[in-house]
């Protein structure tokens, strides 16, 4: 059966901002339906909490440190390939719709010659995607410039409709209105309780929809295609157009998940994190309760919308041919482990919601599941491989697919640990620490039961028992009695270190396929006389010798 | 000063077959020439003992657990830097002439659009290099037609002198005759002591030697090169034209360096391979007898038209203005430790000659000195680098500039520890091991002291105590005595493993300039209200609320 793939992202979602994950307070019945139609995975884990790392993780099925790509705005080196490569070789177009937060490799597309304007330029420059459309939603400008130095298609939108110019996105939709009727910007929390001054409708949600169905209705006919529909939300900057920015009040805030003791003999990379300025901000308990509702109200409004595209799919016919995956690149700590935002691997921000409905019949089996199975990010780029009728390229695909669990099998050799990492040379904590740049490198390994942090540059480890204290608070880095389970930790660290990573252009069965073929061309090996080697193999080496000839 | 660069590589050239070297019967005064002007790194290690891979890695500056191309002709993927790329941009032309055993990426290439026909896609082809003459020497045919399907421009050349076809390659240059006037192929070793079928002057070495003299000529101004002069020999098939076939007798053949005690309990990677085909023909002393002079014949024969080289630089004045550098891609064991050819981490075939002549005023500290720092032939690219004016992008290049040394420095942070790897998931011991390819996987460390081996797949390591053990006799990879220093081991290798790699598109100094840049370009996080951002930093959002347009 040929399906579609729905490839939908929410931008730093947190797992558990879902009434399927069991939020108390913020229902989320589009997520739910799909939930229930489908697996949810429980234990999916990104490959890196930051965008651009964990993207790129994503969009090839590699762990970072095999592509390479580690932060925000690292390029993604020419020739890494990309879910758009192995989907076309498959008949499966491959759309972008929205925010990847890939930047090109300018520089190695030039030493190959690459023009940005080719078709194979432009996959390359847009990670491998075609680009239906494309806005990282990001447009902050400062002193310097913007951030983001790439037009931004939502931002014309809102200028065609008439917001004033010239930056609609921040003064428009992410910032409110003061009481004197100043800009309230978003990227101040003080503001997150007010309205974005747009109208709902033209805010980046709704509009980033309205472009996955319109493309959704252009491509009715046709090859099959993947499309990934990447939203900014509910990501930074807090703020969310009425109604949605007064929907959830204090009283709705899930309880903070810290202790004292966390602080008290923190590992140091964790201590510059918790004291860095988002860390502090979010000690404020006042941070918390401004934002969180506006961060609960993105999320409505982001589910509100998934139920657009849920009834578009019912209407159009197109529910029985479509997979829908709904995830998220990173959670949002939410003040909880005296952190904001993301960037370390406490549940909150390494953990991701991972929702997947295949309408085949041989997922009926799993419908309205929950899979605790240690999913990793690039499992989805194997998933779509073999959705698409594809055989997982294992010496270039890092990932598994997840088909199996959701035709409700166990397979015996599934992984014992995930992995994710970080990299925060380009940071504060970096500064901080004082550490060099390729000192900067935190890895996670997580089991079933425990949750260990290894951290580049001589620091102890972390760990958390994930069994008796699943809220992540005491950190046993330094105990005794876990130094049997650090040793085994590191163990599997070092496996997954060990693991052969580069070799892409040549796969297992080719290899397996090809031993001995030196010998039948002609490298004959290890032979003192030709006892033992048939007179095929030696054919060309036989007859009278050839003279030499005279001097010319 | 501008210089231009020899860099010399004979292919499976052990390191102690050359008289500055120790060995006691085998005079190799244009090697020693060399040395005597030079510094003789006595500790140099290629990172695989395996043709391809170990090229790869000279050539690009990076370990075979980076680049992936794992075993011969594993393609190189599209996309890797090359000395090529590097030493271009540094005005620095870089070219081949000869051998480099590398297969291109011809699926990456067709993915990335890539003519081969293209001065871009002829580079990416011949792993960075512009060709002067390529020819792999390995003209090798069989029942499945011949070993490498390029053309082979030493064969055109025998064939223009009149040779008899359609492969003088071997039925001339490589086989000798029988008695009864039949070839008699160099691929069967009784026939070592038989001269080649060839003039002397018409065979591989002299023609290559040639070809770098026309190469060098040609060259003579404008911008500086880096020639990469690649001989076949003294690699197999044993065979060597007269005189040198008669040069040696077996009086002059070093001791075997062998204990029944390998055999004992030998680690099973070890023993499959020397119980292997090439490891069992070695076990006869015969076979030592006849290939031994004949390898030896064809060093000398290296030995003396490399004089031709130096003699050429004399003569045209070019001496001062070249850097000399004499290396291997990996040895030959010789019937040491029961093997033969390469393939394992034993000093006969891991380690290699590395000698360079640097003729800058500079390293007039060190000439005629040995160097025991561990040595990668990663180090060589770093090297070139320096040599040519630039500065070595430690992200993508990951040996370390040799130059200190040549200068007398001693770097106070020089690594403790060397690698090198081997995949044999193509080889016969895969299959009589039953190894799946990916645990087919072997990873040596040696220090100034102990050299150590492990393998994936769930066997025991293996390890030597140089000191007092320099043949590498005693296994001590079950020693009890031994678990602290094999646990130390493990942890380089761990830290190697770990290493970053692939983070190749953005450097060390590019991502501290960038610290904090962000918050400049208007990404403003942690602010709770604007107490302590400087008016600056927000003097985008800031001004009258823009109206909320009608709706139109």
């Amino acid at each position: 059966m040929t399906k579609n793939i729905l490839f939908i992202m929410y931008d730093q979602l947190r797992f558990d901002y879902l009434s399927c994950a069991g939020h108390p307070h913020l229902q989320t019945p589009n997520f739910d339906r799909v939930a229930a139609k489908g697996v949810r995975f429980d234990r999916a884990y990104v490959q890196s909490p930051v965008c651009g790392a964990s993207r790129m993780s994503y969009y090839t099925g590699r762990y970072v440190h095999s592509h390479g790509a580690q932060w925000n705005n690292h390029p993604l080196k020419v020739g890494e390939m990309t879910l758009g490569d192995h989907l076309r070789k498959l008949g499966m177009q491959t759309w972008l719709i929205g925010k990847t937060h890939m930047k090109a490799d300018a520089e190695g597309m030039a030493r190959l010659g690459l023009a940005a304007d080719s078709v194979i330029g432009a996959r390359v420059s847009e990670c491998g995607f075609d680009v239906w459309v494309r806005d990282d939603g990001l447009n902050a400008e400062g002193p310097d410039g913007f951030y983001d130095r790439r037009r931004s298609p939502y931002n014309e939108y809102l200028l065609n409709k008439g917001y004033a110019g010239p930056n609609p996105w921040h003064d428009s939709a992410n910032a409110g209105v003061t009481p004197d009727g100043d800009i309230a910007s978003g990227f101040l929390m003080q503001h997150a309780d007010k309205p974005a001054n747009v109208r709902e409708e033209d805010s980046e949600t709704p509009w980033l929809t309205d472009q996955a169905i319109a493309f959704m209705q252009d491509h009715k006919d046709g090859a099959p295609w993947c499309a990934h529909v990447s939203y900014i939300k509910p990501h930074w900057p807090y703020i969310v157009p009425a109604p949605y920015h007064a929907m959830y009040d204090t009283g709705q805030i899930q309880k903070v998940v810290r202790a004292p003791q966390e602080r008290e003999n923190p590992h140091p990379v964790y201590e510059a994190f918790l004291n860095g300025i988002i860390g502090k901000a979010f000690h404020d308990d006042k941070v918390r309760e401004v934002v969180i509702p506006a961060y609960m109200g993105l999320i409505k409004q982001c589910d509100d919308h998934l139920g657009r595209i849920l009834e578009y799919l019912d209407d159009s016919g197109q529910m029985d041919s479509t997979m829908i995956v709904l995830t998220s690149d990173h959670g949002d700590y939410m003040g909880d482990h005296w952190m904001g935002e993301k960037d370390l691997f406490h549940e909150p921000s390494v953990k991701v919601p991972m929702i997947i409905f295949d309408p085949s019949p041989e997922a009926d089996a799993t419908r309205g599941t929950v899979c605790n199975a240690l999913v990793e990010s690039i499992d989805l780029a194997a998933t779509f491989i073999e959705t698409a009728g594809g055989e997982v390229p294992a010496h270039i695909v890092e990932g598994r697919s997840l088909m199996p669990w959701i035709r409700g099998e166990t397979p015996d050799d599934w992984r014992e640990f995930a992995i994710s990492e970080y990299d925060y040379s380009g940071t504060g904590a970096a500064v901080k620490l004082g550490m060099a740049p390729k000192d900067c490198r935190l890895f996670m390994v997580v089991t079933h039961r425990w949750k260990f942090m290894h951290a580049e540059g001589g620091f102890r480890p972390m760990l958390f028992d994930l069994h008796n204290d699943p809220d992540e608070l005491e950190d046993l880095g330094e105990s005794d009695a876990h130094k049997a389970i650090i040793a085994q930790m590191y163990d599997h660290l070092f496996t997954w270190a060990r693991r052969m990573s580069q070799r892409t252009t040549i796969s297992d069965a080719t290899i397996t396929e090809k031993r001995g073929a030196s010998r039948r061309r002609g490298i004959v090996l290890g032979a003192y006389d030709a006892e033992g080697i048939s007179d095929e193999i030696l054919s060309k080496y036989v007859g009278p010798a050839p003279e030499v000839p005279d001097v010319t």
